[in-house]
C-alpha cells in the first residue's frame, strides 16, 4: 500500500541529540487527526546531498504527501530548499512573491521598532530563493515562507523548523488540504490502564480482542517492570464517521477489560501511576 | 562519506504522535558523546515489510552501526526481528541462550512474588526467538533481550523500546562498543545565547567565524520571534583530545561574541528567556 504522509525533519540537532522531536510529534498527531496517516518519518542532517537522497527516495514510494521542517532560515545551514530543489532536479530561483513576503515582514518589523529601513541583504534574500515551479506559502509568524511543491502523485511542503512558524503555517493552509485528501476518516482512540498483569499474559488476550474486533488496533505499552507490572493499553480505528468508531472502540474496551479481571488484572480508565 | 549510525525506531504510537520519541534523543545524545556520529533516524510501522525495507535501506548505506529500538515483546505486533529476518534474508529460531535468559527473568519473577512456575508460553517464547547467527544481549532490567548481528561492514543492534531497558543494555553493552570504535575521538559543545540581533544579521558573522575556525561548527537556533529576536547560538567540535577542542570551541565563541556585540547584540552566556 502506499504510504498517505512522510515526514522529514532537517537538522543536526535532532541528530546529536541536542533537540527533542516535539515537531514531529506534532505533525504526527495532527495529521492523523485529519485522517492522513504518517508512514515514516525520517531525521536527517543540514546536508544538501542528505536532504536530496531523503527525498528522493520519499518521492519513490509516492506518499500523497511529504512535509519537511526545519532548514528554511537565513543562515548558511539552512539547506532545506537547496535539497529538494536537487532532488526535483530543479534551479533555485528568487521567487517574486516569496520575496515580497520577506520584504513585509522587514517593512514590519522596522515600522514596529521605529528604526530605519531593513536592507535585503543575501541572508535575507535567501529565504525568498525557492525552487523553480513551487510556490510560497505565507507565514504567519514568522519570516521565512513555507514552500508547497505539486509534483505528479505527491504534495511536497516545506515548513520551517521553529515550533510556534511550523504549527501557524500549518494550521492555516496545510490542515484543510490533508482533510480534503483524506475525506470523511477520522481516528478516534483511548487508553485503559491494567495492572497485575504481565504483558507477557496479557499477548493473547490482546489477539482475541483484535480477531473479534478486526477494525480496532490495540497496542500494549508497559509503564512499569515486568514484576511489578502496570501497562497502558491504547485503542485506535481509523474509518468513516458513519462507521460508529467510538462504538467499535467502546465494545473492544468492554471485551478485554472483562478477559483481563477474569485473569485477576485490575483495569483503570485512568493511569494511576506515575509513567517511567 | 560512510554514515557512522543510523538509528531505527519501530512503533506505530510514534507515527500517530501519541509518544514522544525520547528514545531518539537519548540514544543520539549519548552515541555523539561517544565519538560516533548519528548520520539519520527513521521511525517506521509495527510492519515486517515495512521494517524490513528500512532495515535494508540503512545496511546499503554502510553505516558502521545501526540501532533500533522497539518491538521486542511478547505481544503480535512486536515485529522488529521478523523484520530484521526478511532483511538479512535469514530465518528466526529459537535461541537457547536467549531461552534461559527468558527463563531465568520468569523464574526470578515467581520467587519474588512467591507464586507458582511461570509457564513459557508462546508469547513467551516468541522473546527467545531471534534471527539465525545473531547474539541476544542481556536485558538487566527487563525480560526481552536485545539482539546483536555482526554483519559485513555493519553492526546490527536491536534494542528494546521502554526507555529503561533500552537505556541500560545501551550503558552495559553498547556504549563500550561504540567507544572502542570512535577511538580517542570526542565532541564538545557549548550556547552562549544573543539578545537584540536578528537572526538574518546574525547570518554572514556565524560565516566568517566558520571560516576562522573550520574545526567548529556553529549553528543559531531562534528562541523568540523575529521581531523580538532571542537566538541561541550553538557550536561543536568533534575531534581527538590531543587536538585541544575546548580551547578551539572558546576561541571561537569570544570571536563571534565579540563581533556580535559590535552589531549591538547582547551576549549571555545562560539562557536568560524561556525557550517556546
Amino acid at each position: 500500500m502506499t504510504g498517505e504522509m512522510e515526514i522529514i525533519c532537517v537538522g543536526n540537532e535532532l541528530l546529536i541529540g541536542k533537540t527533542l522531536n516535539t515537531n514531529a510529534q506534532w505533525l504526527s498527531k495532527r495529521s492523523t487527526a485529519t485522517g492522513i496517516a504518517v508512514k515514516r518519518i525520517t531525521v536527517v542532517a543540514d546536508e544538501v546531498e542528505e536532504i536530496a537522497s531523503v527525498v528522493r527516495e520519499a518521492l519513490q514510494r509516492k506518499p500523497r504527501f511529504i512535509i519537511t521542517t526545519g532548514g528554511l532560515g537565513p543562515t548558511f545551514d539552512d539547506k532545506t530548499l537547496e535539497g529538494i530543489a536537487k532532488a526535483l532536479n530543479r534551479k533555485l530561483e528568487i521567487n517574486a512573491k516569496a520575496l515580497q513576503m520577506v520584504k513585509e515582514k522587514y517593512e514590519a518589523y522596522a515600522r514596529e521598532k521605529r528604526t530605519e529601513k531593513v536592507e535585503l541583504t543575501q541572508s535575507r534574500i535567501k529565504m525568498a530563493t525557492i525552487p523553480q515551479k513551487t510556490e510560497p506559502v505565507p507565514n504567519p509568524v514568522g519570516t521565512a515562507p513555507g514552500v508547497r511543491a505539486g509534483l505528479d502523485e505527491t504534495i511536497l511542503i516545506a515548513l520551517p523548523g521553529v515550533p510556534s512558524e511550523m504549527e501557524a503555517i500549518f494550521e492555516e493552509t496545510v490542515a484543510s488540504l490533508l482533510k480534503q485528501a483524506s475525506g470523511d476518516i477520522t481516528f478516534h482512540e483511548k487508553s485503559i490502564y491494567a495492572d497485575n498483569i504481565m504483558e507477557s499474559t496479557l499477548a493473547p488476550l490482546i489477539d482475541k480482542v483484535m480477531h473479534n474486533n478486526p477494525d480496532v488496533y490495540v497496542k500494549s505499552h508497559p509503564r512499569g517492570e515486568e514484576n511489578k507490572p502496570h501497562i497502558e493499553i491504547h485503542f485506535s480505528i481509523k474509518t468513516k464517521d458513519t462507521e460508529k468508531p467510538e462504538e467499535k472502540l467502546q465494545k473492544a474496551i468492554v471485551q478485554l477489560s472483562s478477559i483481563i479481571e477474569k485473569s485477576s488484572g485490575k483495569i483503570f480508565n485512568e493511569n494511576n501511576q506515575t509513567d517511567d
